[in-house]
């Protein structure tokens, strides 16, 4: 069998191919005795097109619409931002005209996993410092800072004590949206199954306040600590009473050195307690998978992208839950998605989020075609439509069971969808609040994401980029361009999630990356 | 001398006295012959009315308008939102109407400071690692945490290398406004005499481009790395230029590990140049005081803000530059600004500010108003009116030399102003991007703010709060309540400017806060 040609076609009906390697002037694409060749060099992932098509013409990709040619353009010619764009194409929508349902397994699998008291399944065992505004970020990272890998060796069944902290919090209208996603947020951390135990740290007299917090997003502990031995676990208990969270505000204990020490205290009374768990056989049908793609490029939407929506799938077909995300990256591609949409209620709610981000960007004066980045457009990405299409291929061919607002309890089972910004770490900070234990993040141009409590596992979409970044790449999807298959690169994403969520360390965990990407999405206004 | 009474009246037309301490009912306020006593009890900095007012009436504090009667009230009676609430007034704007020069003192004075290469003074000696976007975040942090105490014992003379990261940089539309002004904050903090010297560390593919960030904002070094003997240092020049900020990009470097490597060990080679500075007698006029209050009480308008105008008043008639910030919290009270502004555009252009915040905040249905926080209310401040005229009594009565956009270099000496939110972090990163090497904080409720590589200094508004946080807050205004004289208290805060800026630790520093506060001011989109 020869080596595969430079040129790849995704769809019989597309306009252009994409190189599968840098392709130099003069390499051509053949497809029986039609050929075309190359007018120009063409790098990893640009699209060469294979018909003439004239100014305004429609250019098709994936067999999908991706824009229209801005000039004359021959067979052999680069097809980039320079001879396409988008054009003002309106949808028809349609729902539920293309749910088609998966082949269940014949037997259920499981993972090695912790069970909650609740019931819940963890792949993780984090104690969490929840910082409900800026003003209290230092305080916060101070406590977690204290735990560091020599005193929690004698916890090992504890990963870490992280500090969920921010730069926002106070600053706006009581209650407005922006203060319920920020406690949307900080709650479903709070009580993400990955977080054992966690105490809130507030300044005071902010907007954000902690006890509005945990009334508004009704928090409860699992350990009754006020029966603990403890007197500086108690010391954090509101009037004592069971299920209320431990909190502090520095206003009230007196300042931050006061703060610190009470809440290192309360924390190391907590270790062994939180130290107790054991991981035990868990069907993977409880794993809740967060998706995204960051620094994308050509190869994004030819091998990382539909490669985890192989794994998707297969999770699916478990009984899991898999979460795409990232509204301003499938904008564009959403008739596709409600197509897939189990009920007509499900595909308009994603309507409606598409019009929230419509009008948001109506608000700055941009539209959302502003979000292919200097990084994407290098890597051969021309239009959000064609980005949108790369991006949707993520979520694998499963029906689309729901769709969630941002930081939403991500309840229902099966394919399904969250409405995030692009912006990786905000859409992870969701995805996570919203119940994710387990992440999958594609990336070509290599982003190093990993975002505490919840493990990352980084696909690169080509070669060369897992060849220069070995210690934070976990799979290559590149060598679907050296000719493996799909299913076998997402079978290789589906058993490194089981893998990973029985306890196998990420490469961004072994790096200690995650204390910095907590994002909530906070839209605005900041006063 | 019988002790003070509990009420304190600011002015002879106001229509309320303050409490200077809590009052309870049946306590009195006289004033020869007329008095008025207490029907209920009122807590310390909340108002009382001593006159009988109708529906609809204005109500007057500090000799100025602080809004209208929502209901009928009595002398005696409480006034706060259940019965005052802000109208419709317009105010016919005045230019330079108030300009009232001030007293030049007869010789200079000195601080201890540090002068650069290129003639600016400095008040600490830090090396920056400027985070470009939130992917390079873990990177920056990393490379700092390496200098711990032990490492910098070495170097007495540097006060330490700090991680500039922040949760943006991506997902905007490329040279948009929020990318201009995130851009500002980066290389206003890059050149800020304060940081000795920096690395840059991005991703690769955001759109806060590294080389943009230094060709837009003309970033040089002032020490020429490229004739360093470390070939570690000169690994990170830009093809060796002399000028070229070192930076890096993760993605060029190949993964996080090899970046952190790199920026530790030019670091490293960095520390003994940097060591190198002595402090010397600098005039106080190079000093540019930057002002901030948060966590406001009804006292910050009695006792910390009126002291701070004084000290800022005494900076300025040495040729000091002192600037007032928080445009959202000033808002209500800019006629007062444009009448004391030096010239016609001086006072327009804070209009414009003005006007761009209503602008904003329409873009979120929300008003200005929204702006006193629970904390705020809960210390006796009613309207954002009263909230504004309490703030602009930092700024003394020094004529407005300028008025700044956010991030913008104070160039100009005297007394100006610089649009910002009101949101503490957001408004301090603004000022010290803009040069401030200085930062007085006020605080009624306690905020235990720092923000490096800039100094705070935490003045109380009230005496509970001083003994209640003793080792965050610097000076006490509260024995204002307690007779003592704003100038008093003004030249107490004065003293304390130049005891710091010469190299005196304030509480925060001492804490070691000030890592998680740089919070450029992003009004978005976030896409
Ligand atoms: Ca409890
Ligand atoms: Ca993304
Ligand atoms: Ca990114
Ligand atoms: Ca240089
Ligand atoms: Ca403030």
């Amino acid at each position: 069998m020869p080596a595969p040609g430079p040129f790849l076609r995704l769809h019989p009906n597309d306009d252009v191919v994409v190189a599968r390697r840098p392709a130099a002037k003069g390499e051509s694409w053949f497809e029986g005795d039609f050929g075309v060749i190359a007018g120009q060099a063409i790098d990893l992932g640009h699209k060469m097109a294979v018909r003439t098509k004239s100014r305004g013409d429609a250019i098709r990709k994936y067999g999908q619409l991706i824009g229209f040619a801005t000039e004359d353009i021959a067979p052999g010619e680069h097809v980039h931002v320079h001879n396409l764009a988008m054009g003002d194409r309106r949808f028809e929508y349609e729902f539920g005209t293309e749910v088609m349902p998966l082949h269940r397994p014949v037997a259920p699998r499981t993972f090695q996993g912790y069970r909650r008291p609740d019931g819940r399944a963890a792949t993780r065992n984090y104690i969490g410092i929840v910082s409900t505004v800026n003003c209290s970020a230092a305080s916060s990272r101070f406590i977690a800072e204290a735990f560091d890998r020599e005193l929690l060796s004698s916890f090992p069944n504890v990963d870490g004590v992280i500090a969920l902290t921010h730069k926002g919090g106070c600053a706006m209208p009581f209650d407005c949206d922006n203060h319920r996603m920020l406690n949307r947020t900080l709650a479903g951390f709070a009580r993400h199954p990955n977080i054992a135990a966690y105490v809130i740290v507030g300044l005071g007299c902010e907007t954000a306040q902690a006890s509005f917090l945990t009334e508004s997003q009704n928090l409860i502990e699992l350990t009754d600590w006020s029966k603990s031995g403890s007197s500086a676990v108690r010391m954090l208990t509101e009037n004592g009473a069971a299920q209320a969270p431990l909190m502090m505000n520095i206003q009230d204990v007196g300042g931050v050195r006061k703060t610190v020490e009470r809440g290192i205290a309360a924390i190391r009374e907590m270790l062994p307690e939180v130290n107790k768990v054991q991981r035990q056989p868990i069907p993977i049908a409880e794993l809740v998978l967060g998706m995204n793609c960051g620094g994308s490029d050509g190869a994004s939407g030819i091998t990382a992208n539909p490669a985890l929506g192989v794994a998707s799938d297969r999770l699916v077909a478990y009984g899991g839950t898999s979460a795409l995300a990232e509204t301003t990256e499938v904008y564009g591609g959403e008739h596709l998605l409600t197509r897939r949409a189990v009920s007509r209620a499900v595909g308009e709610k994603l309507l409606g989020q598409i019009r929230w981000w419509e009008d948001y960007c109506r608000k700055f004066g941009t539209t959302i075609d502003g979000n292919p980045s200097v990084g994407n457009k290098r890597g051969g990405l021309t239009t959000i439509f064609e980005k949108s299409l790369g991006a949707i291929a993520k979520g694998g061919t499963a029906p689309l069971s729901a769709v969630y607002d941002y930081a939403e309890p991500m309840n229902d089972k099966g394919f399904v969808f969250m409405d995030t910004p692009g912006f990786d770490p905000a859409s992870v900070t969701g995805l996570i609040a919203g119940g994710s234990n387990i992440v999958v993040f594609t990336t070509g141009r290599g982003s190093c994401f990993g975002c505490k409590p919840v493990p990352t596992i980084k696909v690169a979409t080509n070669t060369p980029l897992y060849e220069r970044m070995p210690e934070d790449m976990d799979i290559n999807a590149g060598r679907i361009l050296e000719g493996a298959s799909l299913d076998e690169v997402g079978t290789e994403i589906f058993e490194k999630i089981i893998s990973v969520a029985s306890g196998e360390k990420t490469l961004s965990e072994k790096q200690g990356i995650g204390d910095d990407e907590f994002c909530p999405f906070l839209p605005g206004p900041m006063l």
